[in-house]
């Protein structure tokens, strides 16, 4: 039961999920933390951003189009939101909001345990904040062989250039070792929903299938790949393991990998 | 379980408390309705009402120092918070901030169930901001015939002239139908937490005791006017009246009286 010394956390979205929600309360509930944990949406992000100063709300998970639009309002940038000059997540230690992007975490810790051999060529399909997320993530771990793909030059140009990798736009007879998928290609409810973000023999003779798309849990990319036993990195790893970050953030707890399954489980549910 | 659509009512106030989230969030809880309470305080009112506004938080109690510190940052005051220019309650329509005092209705709706004799003679003990309420209730329930005593000449002079009532700095050999208690003598905690705020004869003498006490339910004031059979206004009466108001401003529900009493019961446990 709530009462004056629970502590709230949040998230600020354009259109709020119940992913958050659902995660966060359910690990509080677990192990009796006195937090709660609600999603919020607003027309005004300066006042949405002064305000979890203001009231002292602990936490605040911060999604599209937030993301860069609440930096001014922010104390300080943590390294892994200076990485990308974005922000998904606000710390409110006693007034002074700092600012992380955990997604940028997430994908930094999955390279490192998955991904142990930097020669391997990559190419990364997409060009918006969560493949920039990415693209500076694999820079940062060494990757020198990488490639953006992406229909729009302008934007994916832009990436390419910002990290110094090439910017290519066809896949026709290109092959790597390392398949990133970051357009909503395969995602449930998209136009491309039931589609291979890249053609069917790059997803052949590749050894690592990543996808950032997380809903379905089992996108046709990734079935694919295990069809093919391929090494495989899914969204939905990528969306725990940012939540994961923020929980730990927030509470200064970090639950036990079988909790965060079930947790996860019932967010999705 | 809190989902997306869970609504947010919350509390400013510079010591919060615990029975305004008991109280509301029991309530919530016995008639499922998809909404949370929780107690916070700030060092910034400017930043944390409007933050109220841009997060859509749906309602917003208004304790000490805030009352009217929060009004230069209000859409709309009601005909209950003009009555006295002071705030203990905001609802948030869509983005726009109407102010109320519950606190003035409750008592309003007090002396209209209880004090129908408006003929009475009345002394107000206090001069404060709930001193102000209980006499611009009275004012504006036709009482003429009323008095301010009060420790401050300068408080209780200002109140008094206010209204168009006269100011006493004594109450020696003075006696009246109504006695209302308004500063924190009988109150758990205070130094006066023993006393009665009436001269004894006096409390013989009147028809009704008012307290505004609410902590203890039952203040020295409200057990002797027991012990002597008066008729008997209690503090705790008037918090639970003035939280059920807020209650209906916030949910548009009005529990029955079976379960307010439940709900104030556990929220003072």
């Amino acid at each position: 039961m709530i009462n004056k010394d629970t502590q709230l956390c949040m998230s600020l979205a354009g259109r709020p999920g119940n992913f958050g929600t659902r995660f966060h309360n359910y690990l509080y509930r677990k192990l009796g933390l006195n937090f709660i944990y609600k999603a919020f949406t607003t027309q005004d992000i300066e006042h949405a951003v002064k305000g979890v100063r203001a009231l002292g709300i602990r936490g605040c998970a911060v999604s599209m189009p937030f993301k860069e639009s609440c930096i001014p309002f922010l104390d300080e940038l943590s390294p892994s939101a200076r990485a990308i000059e974005s922000v998904n997540t606000i710390v409110n230690e006693q007034g002074h909001l700092k600012a992380y992007n955990t997604d940028y975490i997430a994908i930094e810790k999955l390279i490192a345990k998955y991904l142990t051999h930097k020669q391997a060529s990559v190419i990364v399909h997409g060009s918006g904040g969560m493949a920039k997320a990415v693209v500076a993530a694999f820079k940062h771990a060494g990757f020198e062989n990488l490639q953006i793909y992406a229909r729009n030059p302008h934007s994916g140009g832009y990436l390419a250039d910002l990290y110094a990798y090439s910017y290519i736009d066809k896949l026709d007879n290109l092959q790597a070792d390392i398949l990133v998928n970051v357009t909503p290609i395969g995602m449930a409810g998209a136009k491309e929903a039931d589609e291979l973000s890249f053609p069917a023999e790059m997803v052949e003779q590749a050894h690592t299938l990543f996808d950032v798309v997380a809903l379905p849990v089992e996108t046709p990319l990734i079935k694919r790949a295990r069809e093919l036993n391929k090494q495989v990195i899914s969204g939905a790893e990528v969306a725990v393991l940012q939540a994961l970050e923020q929980f730990e953030l927030y509470t200064h707890v970090r639950p036990d990998d079988a909790l965060v399954a079930e947790a996860a489980a019932y967010a999705r549910g």
